[in-house]
């Protein structure tokens, strides 16, 4: 374990209540990138931004036939990266597209998203982690609520909530087809979860999360206070940045037509990992970057 | 097995092509009930029909505290007809409760509801089975989606399409709790279902559906051809009618609220059940009425 003070301890014991979050949620100001006063107030206080339409259809189109090669890569099967549905063999996720993919790698340098990561968390930033979510038709299951940060503090030591995902929506997402739900304002608050954290508990936490998960009363406390459930739904194209904090999940797709997502987190290269804070051992590279902190520049 | 002509064969051990229905979806005419021509038109081309705010919200308090008492009432516990979720002691459902409890007896011969039942069916109908669902905050699951039918057809001996569920919703329902989905236009086909019924399959399926589920195929199928998938969401008090072989499913409960409503399941005294058509043996009394084929009269 690391000796830096573990500022939002968890997987702990005995249940210990939620309190209010100890670092800033916006570290830039808006002469420093391309989110307004506006946008961020709207960040600061909802933990999310969402750009329906970011992307016209014949940008998001190379980008879906991108998804697709991957997807049905042969080679790529079998890998530890390649995370495929409980109960089937289809793909659910595959890790680290920014290394496997010139075009994601070029994507998470994209000259109108990576500098409002930077703003956002006040300067350089690298990919913690990368990966895109398939979720095809009627297979494709839910994800419990969590907080991202709970899991990349617990079991990647990212020892500060400096961290925010961008999600680049690859298909229409309907209230059919299992979208994204976030609980507005719940990144304010710190919830420790119960139990410690098992050997590989990633092998199993990809698949069903059921460590990192927070009590049904915070839960319902929070979103009760902080303003109910919100689903940003919209075409292919569209964008969410939500920071690493906010709870959210999402629910099956009972749809014919997948969900595909391609997602990119970016962490402040002053919030570089520790030893884990609440787990044996270190996750995997391909979900925690630990070699290359090498500050993005944007792609030309 | 009945010797009575099976015209929905199901449970088959190779795949089978999905077929138009055989019988008839409205059996009355507009001047036998309170529903209109316009009403009986889109119940025959939509397998539906939805009313928000059929019961103001006083009339609905009765029927929610009458919930909350069954839900509670500890001598429940244990009873066959009472269904707890899979990973929990938490109330899913209660079935029968038309003969449990009085209020819901007088429901089911609501003189605003029972005539439309009667309508739709062409005359006398009887409770083939009656419910509540209770679908607690966060833990409800999901039901995949199904024909009834199907199942009261291959597992009670129903000979025939001509049956119709109530549902009154007894909270409000949001695309956030796990609310009903429709496939419109899909109780005009029947999709035979692969795989034998293994004994006394109710124990699991009312829990969770495997058998009796149509393929993804034909299911995808209806969906594009039929019109998509429809969620039909109101105000406690609203109420939904929908026929038997329409495919339906919900997704899980991700609010802190419950979602509960209560269930009648209208059959044609022209209709009463024969031997199973594909199940070894019958299915409980509480799940499909064997016994007691009296008309309902509408109450005072």
């Amino acid at each position: 374990m690391d000796t830096t003070k573990d500022l939002y301890p968890s997987r702990t014991s005995a249940p210990t209540a939620m309190f209010e979050r100890l670092d800033p949620v916006v570290y830039g100001n808006a002469d420093q990138g391309p989110l307004s006063q506006e946008q961020l107030d709207q960040y600061n206080r909802d933990g999310f931004l969402f750009f329906p339409g970011f992307f016209n259809g014949q940008t998001i189109g190379s980008f879906v036939d991108e998804l697709h090669r991957l997807c049905s890569d042969r080679s790529m099967a079998g890998r530890d990266d390649v995370i495929t549905e409980p109960d089937s063999q289809e793909v659910r996720s595959i890790f680290q597209v920014h290394k496997h993919s010139d075009v994601f790698a070029r994507l998470c340098r994209h000259p109108r998203i990576l500098p409002m990561a930077q703003q956002l968390l006040g300067g350089d930033v690298y990919i913690h982690q990368s990966r895109i979510n398939y979720k095809p038709g009627f297979q494709g299951k839910g994800f419990n609520w969590h907080s991202d940060f709970e899991t990349w503090h617990a079991e990647d030591g990212l020892p500060h909530m400096r961290t925010v995902s961008c999600s680049v929506i690859l298909t229409d997402n309907n209230e059919f087809n299992g979208p994204l739900m976030i609980v507005p304002g719940s990144h304010r608050y710190f919830v420790p979860c119960i139990g410690e954290t098992p050997e590989n508990n990633f092998r199993r936490s990809l698949k069903k999360q059921e460590i990192g998960v927070p009590d049904n009363d915070s839960l319902a406390k929070l979103i009760d206070q902080a303003g109910g459930i919100q689903a940003p739904k919209g075409p292919a194209g569209s964008l969410l940045l939500f920071e690493c904090n906010v709870l959210h999940g999402s629910n099956a797709n009972m749809s014919p037509y997948p969900r595909s997502n391609v997602f990119f987190v970016y962490n402040s290269v002053k919030n570089t990992p520790r030893r884990p804070y609440a787990a044996p051992d270190y996750r995997p590279e391909f979900l925690s970057e630990r070699g290359d902190f090498t500050p993005l520049r944007a792609a030309g």
